[in-house]
């Protein structure tokens, strides 16, 4: 009887290894078990094991993810905007005019339907004073000083802390299997530099985004870059394999997005007549994240869901494959 | 007498072992002795020593090269205008009206005064016709296929054969030491990543070169990016830490060239306030290949010349410092 008893205690301490094994080695543990998941890991372990039909070398084995709505949150308007937003009030004691000037004069209002009717003059207008005049490594510095006292307006917490958990194990499991992770973004390169080696473990060399003119110059003798009030590139729709292709000269195997802005991106990644993994982050779950897609004013997804029909990409229902959204301790 | 010779052959051995450990562990073979030698490897063991004042960690390890006239050959002319030329010949018969049309005529003509005289604008519609209206991958190919066949019209040897053994040991060394090594060059980033990994050791995502308009299109239903007849980015004199921050958004530590195009690009890498390093390859050494500086046409070395004196950079002296020029089996 003993020894029976002895012997049950002893399977169900071995069951109990092997579940906690295997809820160690799950690559993706705040993903729920279905379609997503099984298609990610399907095609990581498809391209990376030797002598499989779909093996990718090394050197190719390069993954762009969007970053808004893709990587961090979007809603309810671009993180980078509300830094923008933020800046020129802190900047407006030192130009008193702005008060009586648009697109100033609606940011100071927090007037969004007149800001809105500034259209892309006004936005051109705000992102000259708040963008540019510095180095970026003073641009950089200025959103992290940021980064550390804004505040989400609904979640109360930092913005770079309202990053997807699931989407940073997506992050570390692609390169613990020789991914290289490059981020491709409409926003602006050296916004996400300020905080994507941080937060995502992607280094400035990986970032991609868009531009304003940079210049050398000299400044105190000291030779320096110095960001103009000027759009250089835009890195968004069809903008994004270009600038991909820019900097890592490679069509990537893998591309994770979750807006119109994506699908050039997805498109080229994926249409390439090979094993190549395409994946929209769909936004479904109201309670715990934000639900839009074709009406969004804010990372709209239209084309792109359609097109995921077509391409077969992966689209992820954040309510229903997301076991947590944002990470407990980040 | 028995016991001495052995003795006196046992140490004969320890020391042939010696020298040979030394020989294996000379990370710099093809380097004579010197100050050039000297200064790159104390630079290399002051950064990379732990607990060392000028200790730079792993990822801020980036070091730039220049190409042309730094890591291989550059006169008589670059190779990539060599490569443009001879597509204008082999293109020609597909372009009758070139016979009577400049620039087009002089190249066909060989007609060096007239090609000069046709200046900016000729070197463009050149550019234009030899390195656009096709995809990315499509003119790499087209490199490729031009180096396996094309030879240097002095050493009768493929030109990307003529890249300097001294300099290839130089990216090994540093890469041993946890440096990642970028090329900056005011060549074609398309037309260095056709044999930068092969040659060099540097991946697609490791070569910033000026750059062409590039679109993206569907041709035949697929996604593609087509090369336009339009100049995008100048990667030379200051526009090198422009294109060095675009794609990698950090100030190297170390930076080599060999020419006035490097100067801006060597100024903000080694004036920065901290240990750093630049090397300017002189070319001095007519015998084994060409000896040129402020006067030269091609690779012209003047005010970087000067400004080596001011900012304390090494200034290779290739006659002096090199043993070898090109590797002897590449």
């Amino acid at each position: 009887m003993y020894i029976r008893f002895a012997r049950l205690g002893a399977m169900t301490l071995v069951v109990a290894w092997f579940s906690a094994a295997a809820a160690q080695t799950d690559p993706l543990p705040s993903w729920n078990d279905g379609p997503a998941k099984q298609a990610i890991v399907a095609f990581v372990t498809d391209v990376t094991r030797e002598g499989s039909p779909d093996f990718v070398p090394p050197p190719e084995r390069i993954v762009t993810f969007d970053n808004d709505g893709t990587l961090w949150i979007e809603q309810p308007i671009y993180v980078q905007f509300a830094y923008a937003l933020d800046r020129v009030k802190a900047l407006a004691p030192q130009h008193p005019e702005w008060k009586d000037t648009q697109p100033f004069k609606a940011v100071l209002e927090g007037d969004m339907a007149a800001l809105g009717a500034a259209g892309e003059k006004g936005a051109v207008a705000i992102v000259a004073a708040t963008h540019a005049g510095m180095t970026p490594e003073e641009f950089r510095q200025g959103v992290k000083e940021w980064l550390a006292t804004a505040r989400h307006p609904r979640f109360g917490r930092r913005y770079d802390e309202l990053v997807y958990q699931p989407m940073l194990e997506v992050l570390a499991y692609m390169r613990a299997n020789g991914f290289k992770t490059y981020i491709a973004s409409g926003g602006g390169a050296e916004f996400i530099r300020a905080f994507a080696e941080e937060r995502y473990g992607i280094p400035s060399e990986q970032v991609i985004g868009s531009r304003i003119v940079t210049r050398f110059e000299r400044r105190d003798g000291k030779p320096i870059l110095f960001r103009m009030p000027q759009v250089d590139f835009v890195d968004d729709g069809p903008g994004k394999p270009v600038g991909i292709n820019q900097v890592v000269g490679r069509r990537p195997v893998a591309a994770f997005g979750n807006s119109d802005g994506d699908l050039e991106m997805l498109q080229w990644t994926t249409e390439a007549g090979k094993r190549t993994l395409g994946v929209v982050v769909h936004h479904t779950d109201a309670e715990r994240e934000y639900a839009y897609d074709r009406q969004a004013h804010v990372g709209k997804l239209d084309k792109a869901l359609d097109a995921a029909t077509v391409d077969r990409w992966t689209v992820v229902d954040m309510k229903r494959d997301w076991k947590t959204v944002f990470p407990v301790r980040p």
